[in-house]
């Protein structure tokens, strides 16, 4: 596969790469068409579960009509998206808005309860829709799946970032490894927007 | 396959449909010899993860030598599983352990990161062993995988409990559907010890 290795290469080189290396979804594509018949879970309790019949939310409902930020990470519980990823959103969401952004989401190969548990643990509820992703579908749709099982973790995505305005991909930030945190960060985005 | 419809059954064809239903893991047999080669993950912090280079546990060290009652359960976060069933082994660990009880473990298909956010959420991390089965392997050796995608969670477990002596399997209990809460509880295992 190509673009497993133009991830390994250089940032550089990676980036230089990143649209040529996948099709459906770099810079210019529709996130939407990107992604056929997929849907997202919004995070919530298993009682809102419940409650809504697993509902779950289609992505032209996400992304069209609005300025989106939406950034992806390995999971609910690690170190990097604790610590670093979640927290970087959270603390920049004022100037977010300020640039016309509607939505900032986080999305990650988990199932909506345990995201909503893990969003809640980081008082990060307010600021950021947390969508899970838990048959990995969207993430499979845009090439950003990746094979964590060596972290105990499973079939994952990658580490990333995205600014898209009425489902267009105007900017797109994948780190070489998911352990990284050097393009995917809100303060990188802000810039793009 | 003859074990989902024997699960389906009314609960006396159910548990009577058991031992048969299941070659490797019935009543009598050897739970480590049931799924070889298979290993457990215990639940632990992200940077206990990288702590320990990832390690995981050899089911032969979980069981070996030691009297075992061990649950699973469909996954972290949800609601029979936070409300009822790790409570109802919280509250009944010291009458566990005064039948001579070495381990009381908690297993799901779940990353160890994730189930221990959850098991520090329900304060039961001195009570339980908590152990991932993160690509599910252990659960599908025993045939108690089930698809919970409609719930939004996809592969998971059926809901069940065993009482393990030296890897043998004393008692072995599954609800007919991940919902019910009747035949896995604390109270149940403990008049089968």
């Amino acid at each position: 596969m190509a673009a497993p290795l133009a991830r390994r290469a250089g940032r550089s080189a990676a980036a230089a790469l990143w649209g040529a290396a996948r099709g459906f979804a770099s810079v210019g594509s529709d996130i939407v068409s990107a992604a056929p018949g997929v849907s997202l879970q919004k995070a919530r309790s298993w009682d809102e579960g419940v409650a809504t019949k697993f509902a779950t939310t289609p992505l032209k409902d996400i992304f069209y009509g609005k300025k989106v930020v939406i950034f992806g990470l390995p999971g609910a519980y690690t170190g990097v998206c604790s610590q670093a990823h979640v927290p970087s959103y959270k603390k920049n969401i004022d100037k977010l808005k300020a640039k016309g952004i509607d939505s900032v989401i986080c999305v990650a190969v988990n199932d909506p309860y345990v995201l909503n548990g893990w969003a809640e643990k980081l008082e990060a509820k307010d600021a950021i829709e947390f969508y899970g992703d838990f048959d990995g579908s969207f993430h499979k749709s845009l090439d950003l799946e990746i094979d964590l099982s060596a972290a105990l973790l499973g079939r994952r995505s990658h580490r990333w970032s995205a600014f898209v305005d009425n489902g267009k991909i105007k900017s797109f930030n994948v780190e070489e490894v998911p352990s990284d945190f050097k393009v995917s960060s809100a303060e990188v985005i802000l810039d793009q927007i």
